[in-house]
C-alpha cells in the first residue's frame, strides 16, 4: 500500500463547549466565584452549575429566535452570567460579540451596527448606554438585562430579564457538534483612528489558543490554581482565561465591576487566589493600596502584565517586595491575544538572576502554533540580535487572516504586520520598541519611545510618561517628554533630564520636558500620542530659542 | 446576515513538523543531549542542528523512493537519530513505525509484515535481530544502520549506513503542508495473546495531544526544563515526549541503551535533568542503585509513572527520601497514550498531605481533550463514587477508533473498551483495579488483583507479586498471590498472609502463597497472567486439603 494515507484516530471537533463539559464533567465542583455587579455582594457556584446554566441560556437564546451564527453582543463585567454568556451563545453555534463599554457612544453604535448583533446583553450598570444605543441600533431585537426581577433597572428601552430567560428553561440541550473552523466570538479593535474592526474568532483558534495559552511555558494554569481574570471579558476574551481556566479546571475569581485596589486586594486574599492577569494601570492601583495599607499577598504567585508594557519598576515591586512573579505577555486583539510570555530557557536558567532578569524584563518568548519576524521597510528579514528592530510581524493557528466584513487579506505574505516595532535577541526574546507610528527618527535613526519612557517612570514624582516625536530644524524629529508629576511631587526638568546619564545613549536623551496635568488614554488604557502629537508636535521649534 | 459562518483567523494544518521548526526557530540553540549507542559516548547538538539533518533524513528517503504515506520502520533506542527520525520521516508525509526490539522474532515478523514496511532504520544493537528478520520481510527495500561508516556492524543483510545518507544530502527542502489527519506514526500493541495490532496516529492527534500533555496538568514541560524519557521511543512514542518536549523548547537527554540504575543516575547528574518518565521496573533499578550507592538527586523534580501501577512503596520513596515528586500517569498505545495523570484539584490543595497522598495513589484525572467512563457489563454508565469499578471506556482526540488494516470500528458507542477495570471518585481520580480479564470474581464479587499485589509488593523482601484467580470448589473463584522473594529474603506464608490484615476486607486476603523463582512478562514489562494461571489456575482445588 502506498500514497498517502489517513491516521486512524477518533476525529471531534475542537469546539468550546468541549472545554465547558470537560470542566463540568471532571472539576464539577470546582468553584466560580463572582463579585456581583448589582450588589457587591458574592455569588458562588460551580462549573457543574455553571455549564448546565449555560444549556439554559442557549435554550432562551433559542427561544428568541437566535440562529447558528448570529452575533450577540455583551456590555458586561467579568462575572459568571458573562461566563455563561460566552459558553451559551459560542456553543450553541452563534457568535459572541463581548463590546467594551468603555468606548464612546458613536464607536458602540457602530460596532453594534456593523456586527448586526441580533440580541445585545448587558449588565445594569450599563442601562444608561442601552437606553442611547437602542435607537440607533436596529439590528437589535432583544436588550436583555443580565440580572434578576428584583434587579431590574428602570429604563426607556423594552428589556428583557436574563434570570426570567434562563430559568424559564429545563437545560435539556445538547451542544450541536459545530465544524470547528465556525466562528465563535467577535471582538472589535480599538484602533487610535478610523472605524473599529471585527475579529472573528473560530472555536479551533480558541481552543487551541486555550491549550498553549494555559501551558507552562505562559500562564501556567492547572487544575489547583485560582485564577483571578482582572482583564475585562469584553476585551479580547480576558486574554482566552475564561476558555483556559476551564480546560484547565481551575478555579475561577471573577471581580464584577469592583476593580479599585482594595476590592482586588480582598477578592486575592479571600478567595486564595493563586493567578492573576491584567494590564499595568490596574496593577498601580493594587500596589498602591497595599502599601498604602501596610498589607502582603498570602497566596498570589504569579500575575500576568499585558496591554501594555510592565514597567521595570512594577515588575520589581511585585517580584521584591510581594514575591510574586510578574509576567510580560504580549498580543493584540487580532492574535488572539497571546503570541509571547515572558520564560526561560534551560540555558538561563542556569545563568545569573541579572541575566535572567534583563530577559524578563522584555516581552517574551514566541508560544508553540505562533511565529513571529521583523522586517525592515521592504520587508526583509532582519537580525535576531537585540539590536536590530523593525516591523514586527505575526503568524499562527490564532492570528486574524482578515477582519470581519472585510473581505481582503490583512496579511503580507502570510504574515500579520502587528504595527509594533520590536527587536528580537538570539534566545528569542522579543521586546517592543514602539508602535511603528509613534517611533522617532532622529536623524535618520531611530528612538524607542518606550525605552525612553520606561527611565522617565522609575524617576520618583513621576506618576505617567509620554514620549513623543517633536519636530526639529536639524534633526527632523527629536524626543520630548510629556510628564504628568506625582500628587505633591516636585519633579523638575533638570533633574529628570539628568536621570537618563548613563542609562541610554547620549543622543537618546529628549531636548524637552513638558509637564502636564494628565495625558488622554484608549478606552483600553492606552495612551493616545496622536492626541499628545497634535498638541506637542512643534514644541520644540516653537521653543528652541529658550532651551537649546 | 444569517446561517453559519468561518472564523477568519489564519487556517494552518496542526504538524508534526511544526513542532520541530518551532524548536529549531525559537528554542534553536537548546541541547539535545544523547549517550551514543555504538560507545556510550555522549553525543550533543542543539534542536537548530536536530531540524537540519530531519530535513537532511527526509531527503535521503525520498532519493529511497519512500512515498507520502509509506512506512518506515524503526528498531531503535532513545537517541538523537532516532529522534530525527520522528520528525524526518512524519514531517515528509510519511509514517513512522517505531517497533519494539524487545518483542520475539515472530512478533516482529508480523509487525513488519503487517506494516509492509518499505525502509527500517536501525541501532546497530539489533543488527542480529535484522540478520534473522530481513529473509522473511520482502517488503522492507532497504535496511539502514544508524551509525557511521566507522561503526557499520558486520552483517549477512545489505545495509546502508545513516550517516552516509543523510549527509549526502543538502538540507534545502521544505516541509510539505500536509492535510493534518494524514497518517504520522504508527506502533504495535503487544498484547498477551493473539496478533499485535498497529495504532495508526495522525498529525493532529500527535500535535494535540503534545500540547495538552505537555500541560500544568501532566508533564508541566517548559522551556526551561530538562526532560529524560526513559521510556523507550519504541514504545508509544515515548508518551509523546518528542513532541512534547519540542512544542515546549525543552532540552532533551536521551539515554541510548544504557538504563541501568547507575546509567542513568549519571545522566540525571550531568545533565541536570529536572523532569522524567518511565515504567516502574526501570525506576526499581536506579532507587536500588542510589540506595547502595548511597547518592542523592540534586536536580530531579519530578518523575511520571505509568506502563504499570505505580507502587506506593516507590512512590514514598521518590517523594519522601528524595524529594521527587513521582506522578501517576495512565493510557495504553491506542490512547497515544496519556489519558489520566494524577494532579490536584484547587479544593484537595487546601486539603491535609493525607488526603492530598490518597488522591494522588490514584491513576490521575482526565486531561481536556480526552473522556472516561466505567460502565457495569450491560454498558451501563456507573457511579462515580470511588467504589463501584466497572469496565473503563475512555475518547478523545488522541484515541484510536479503529486499528490499522482492520476496518472494523473499535469502538463501542462512541467510546474505545480499553480492557481495564477502574473506579472513578466524585474528584475525577480514577483507580485501575485490573485488566478486565485478570479480576478476581470470588463468590459473585469483584476482587481487585492490583490492590492484593501493591500490598504485597510493600512487604519487607518482596521483590515482585502477582495475584490471580484461582478454580475454587465453593466460591468459583479465589485469589492466590504468586511471589518472587528480593535475593537471600526469607518471606513466609503466614507473615504475609498476616501482613493483609487491616488493610482489606477479610475476603480479599488471598486463601493462599506460591513463591517461584521468577514471573513471567511482555516485551513492554507487563506481567504475563495468562501464564501463571496456566500454571497455578487449579492449586487451591488440588491443594484443598492442604491448607484449608
Amino acid at each position: 500500500m502506498t500514497g498517502p494515507m489517513t491516521g486512524q484516530m477518533m476525529e471531534m471537533p475542537l469546539l468550546v463547549s468541549e472545554l465547558l463539559t470537560h470542566a463540568a464533567r471532571h472539576n464539577g465542583d470546582t468553584e466560580i466565584v463572582t463579585r456581583r455587579v448589582e450588589d457587591g455582594a458574592i455569588h458562588r457556584y460551580t462549573w457543574r452549575d455553571c455549564e448546565r446554566r449555560a444549556r439554559q441560556l442557549a435554550q432562551a437564546l433559542a427561544r428568541l429566535g437566535v440562529q447558528a451564527g448570529d452575533r450577540v453582543g455583551t456590555l458586561a463585567w467579568n462575572t459568571y452570567r458573562h461566563l455563561e454568556a460566552y459558553y451559551g451563545v459560542s456553543g450553541s453555534g452563534a457568535v459572541v460579540h463581548t463590546i467594551n463599554p468603555r468606548l464612546f457612544c458613536e464607536q458602540l453604535t457602530f460596532i453594534v451596527n456593523d456586527a448586526q448583533d441580533g440580541v445585545v446583553m448587558f449588565d445594569v450598570t450599563f442601562a444608561g448606554i442601552v437606553d442611547l444605543l437602542a435607537p440607533q441600533c436596529p439590528s437589535v431585537r432583544h436588550w436583555v438585562a443580565m440580572t434578576d426581577r428584583a434587579s431590574m433597572p428602570e429604563m426607556k428601552t423594552p428589556v428583557e430579564c436574563y434570570e426570567d430567560l434562563v430559568q424559564a428553561e429545563s437545560g435539556d440541550y445538547a451542544w450541536p457538534l459545530l465544524d470547528e473552523r465556525s466562528a465563535c466570538g467577535l471582538c472589535y479593535t480599538s484602533g487610535t483612528t478610523g472605524h473599529p474592526k471585527g475579529v472573528l474568532y473560530s472555536h479551533r483558534s480558541n481552543v487551541l489558543h486555550a491549550l498553549v495559552s494555559a501551558g507552562p511555558n505562559a500562564l501556567g494554569i492547572s487544575s489547583r490554581e485560582v485564577v483571578l481574570p482582572v482583564v475585562p471579558m469584553f476585551h479580547v476574551n480576558a486574554w482566552g482565561i475564561p476558555y483556559s481556566g476551564a480546560a484547565a479546571g481551575a478555579k475561577m475569581v471573577l471581580p464584577g465591576r469592583a476593580l479599585d485596589g482594595a476590592s482586588v486586594y480582598e477578592l486575592i486574599e479571600s478567595e486564595k487566589v493563586t493567578f492573576t492577569a491584567g494590564v499595568p494601570t490596574v496593577w498601580l492601583a493594587l500596589l498602591n493600596y497595599m502599601e498604602q495599607a501596610g498589607v502582603r499577598f498570602s497566596t498570589l504567585k504569579r500575575t500576568l502584565v499585558g496591554g501594555a508594557a510592565l514597567p521595570p519598576a512594577m515588575q520589581d515591586a511585585f517580584q521584591q517586595k510581594y514575591g510574586v512573579q510578574a509576567i510580560h505577555g504580549w498580543g493584540m486583539s487580532e492574535t488572539s491575544p497571546i503570541v509571547t510570555v515572558g520564560n526561560l530557557t534551560s540555558g538561563l536558567a542556569e545563568q545569573s538572576a541579572s541575566a535572567q532578569e534583563a530577559a524578563l524584563r522584555k516581552q517574551g518568548r514566541t508560544l508553540f502554533g505562533a511565529d513571529i519576524k521583523i522586517v525592515d521597510e521592504h520587508g526583509n528579514d532582519l537580525p535576531w540580535d537585540g539590536v536590530a528592530f523593525g516591523d514586527l510581524y505575526a503568524r499562527g493557528h490564532w492570528v486574524c487572516e482578515r477582519y470581519f466584513n472585510h473581505p481582503d487579506s490583512a496579511l503580507r505574505d502570510g504574515w500579520f504586520p502587528t504595527g509594533d516595532v520590536a527587536t528580537i535577541d538570539p534566545d528569542g526574546y522579543m521586546q517592543i520598541t514602539d508602535r511603528s507610528k509613534d517611533v522617532i527618527k532622529s536623524g535618520g535613526e531611530w528612538i524607542s519611545s518606550i525605552d525612553v519612557e520606561n527611565i522617565a517612570v522609575a524617576f520618583p514624582g513621576v506618576a505617567e510618561a509620554a514620549c513623543i516625536a517633536a519636530h526639529h530644524a536639524k534633526w527632523a524629529e527629536r524626543p520630548l517628554l510629556v510628564i504628568v508629576r506625582k500628587p505633591g511631587a516636585t519633579v523638575t526638568r533638570e533633574e529628570l533630564l539628568k536621570f537618563y546619564e548613563g542609562k541610554v545613549a547620549k543622543w537618546w536623551i529628549p531636548d524637552e520636558v513638558v509637564f502636564v496635568d494628565e495625558i488622554p488614554h484608549t478606552a483600553t488604557g492606552k495612551i493616545l500620542k496622536f492626541k499628545l502629537r497634535e498638541r506637542f508636535a512643534d514644541y520644540l521649534v516653537q521653543h528652541a530659542g529658550a532651551s537649546q
